[in-house]
């Protein structure tokens, strides 16, 4: 097994210099060393010692993750990258939990990580009112939230969270935009009711997009049931009952957005039920572009959220926050990419 | 917030049953009495006091579970369903790690385990080879493994962990016995190479069932490229370049197999790269059925694993263990449910 001091070697550094990496101490590092530093911790596979790291630094190596839900192949994705890199590089483990979005089970998870010693939690949650998420930043926790910007604050001053999201705007914006382009004019963005920060950026990128090609008369917003079970056979099932909503409208819309890509399959499968064809009869986007999307028939094009470097950003923010409690919290915005496959055409006649 | 005497008094029992409920000694327990328990919980939404519970048990309310990756929607699932009832019914919280069946990563995450003080694993891996696993447990670890049976004790004794599993002989056994009752003659196997407890039995079932149709001469076992990424994209991305080379064979197979549902959405998706169609040209069948498989186009068949049984049984088994280290460890064996759908008709011809 390497120790501290073979990675120093190899990198050409001293160990205090790794030691600064390993805990999050890097923003004012040469990039070039740094990444000399992490090239010889990834050859050497270097591990920290946890039990050493525990004693020298007072925390417990633990982050707190909280997602919707697991079952979510979207969350399961950002789980395993967090999880991934805090172990590896930092040899941080994480203590996780699903939440569906609740606000009382989202406050209960905080209680717990406080009881286990935890003092780091990213938050993948996105309720309007994150007054609760503030309420444990102040008692000590340094949280990172993803999926959300900052709430403007009342006092002017700074958030006491990191926010790292993608311009979820953008996402559908730029979605709304192609099935414009490929001759689109009556237009739908479906969503379960129940509003998070997210989906009104969502709603308001759709609607703007279409604002801007004249097309407000023909843009439909359909906010379906809400739905409680994130991430299982719920979301895409409320996409499936939509569309067959959706086909029996006498004046259908030719394009449809789906909050994300569960729900968009979902809509995909219900246009078939109801008779329909995609993309000759109907075009379907999703969001997220998970890589089941590529495994649909037809492949579905999506928005692609840059996943595995907002992971990156969120555990180096949580290490480095961890390290420097008087660090200023930052907001992080990532650009979407639209990733287009067979699930859009122009509309027929 | 309610508290013990709450539920002890709604269910008509002492506050030392209810805590009994909660600390996994309910054995010797009149089953109506569990259930009046465990109804008074969910009504009054008790929830232990986790702090309380440590000082009171020296139990640190944390179980460490293992998965290949969280991105598989299949482990995703799975977690969910161990970490809500954790959670939920006995206020444990859940210590998470990727390992892609790597039994360094394995026994690495043991090790940590230990250092946190956590005392109980569900370990979900399948490695054939399991002695760092029984290692962990001769160190005190309470192990519960998920998806493969005991390995037979050279010894004769009993082992030293709990094995819960569905009956992966049987899983393929009636996928194959499926295909065949539709007409099929000619037939397929596909799988990642690098064996698995359960891919061997999985193998052994499709062979058995090949074997008592006569068809032993017609049956094949496609071992393709060992797949390290688990639950990622890499998995399916394999099932499709394999049905692409069967679809190139003179005699190819109708009537195909995949080893999950993750790889059977590729051979899905390979056979129509290749211009095939399903099940009008070949016909697939996954294992798991995940809920993305009504989404698939045609909905595919698939065998059902019951995973909310399945984590009900090893939180409870950890639970007692951890109540009762005297407790013999068992197998539990779940029977798999064939779930027809559309991918499958008889072959042309």
């Amino acid at each position: 097994m390497s120790r501290i001091s073979d990675v120093a070697q190899r990198a050409g550094v001293s160990t205090s210099t790794v030691s600064n990496v390993l805990n999050g101490r890097s923003d004012r590092m040469a990039k070039e060393t740094l990444a000399r530093v992490e090239t010889a911790i990834r050859e050497l596979k270097y591990r920290p010692n946890t039990s050493a790291r525990q004693l020298k630094t007072g925390h417990t190596p633990l982050i707190g993750l909280l997602v919707p839900s697991m079952a979510n192949p979207m969350y399961g994705f950002i789980a395993r990258e967090v999880e991934t890199l805090a172990q590896e590089r930092y040899g941080f483990r994480i203590m996780i939990g699903n939440t569906y979005r609740d606000a009382e089970k989202e406050a209960h998870f905080f209680e717990d990580l406080m009881a286990h010693g935890v003092r780091g939690v990213i938050i993948i949650s996105s309720l309007v009112d994150e007054q609760h998420v503030e309420a444990a930043a102040e008692r000590g926790l340094v949280v990172v939230s993803y999926d959300r910007r900052a709430t403007p604050a009342l006092s002017g001053g700074a958030s006491v969270i990191d926010h790292v999201t993608v311009d979820s705007f953008e996402s559908s914006r730029i979605a709304t935009q192609h099935l414009i382009e490929q001759g689109h004019r009556k237009l739908a963005f479906v969503t379960p009711s129940g509003r998070t920060m997210s989906r009104n950026e969502k709603i308001n990128g759709f609607l703007a997009a279409a604002r801007s090609a004249g097309l407000e008369g023909s843009a439909q917003v359909i906010e379906g049931l809400p739905v409680d079970e994130y991430g299982d056979s719920m979301m895409s099932e409320l996409g499936r009952m939509q569309a067959s909503q959706l086909a029996a409208q006498a004046e259908r819309p030719s394009g449809v957005i789906g909050v994300n890509d569960l729900l968009a399959f979902g809509l995909m499968a219900g246009f078939r039920d109801a008779g329909l064809s995609v993309p000759r009869d109907v075009s379907v986007i999703g969001i997220d572009n998970v890589f089941l999307s590529t495994l649909m028939h037809p492949a579905m094009t999506s928005v692609r959220v840059p996943v595995p470097e907002m992971a990156q950003v969120m555990v180096e923010r949580v290490m480095s926050r961890l390290a420097d409690p008087s660090l200023p919290t930052q907001e992080f915005i990532f650009p979407p990419t639209l990733v287009a496959r067979d699930s859009v055409a122009p509309p027929r006649g």
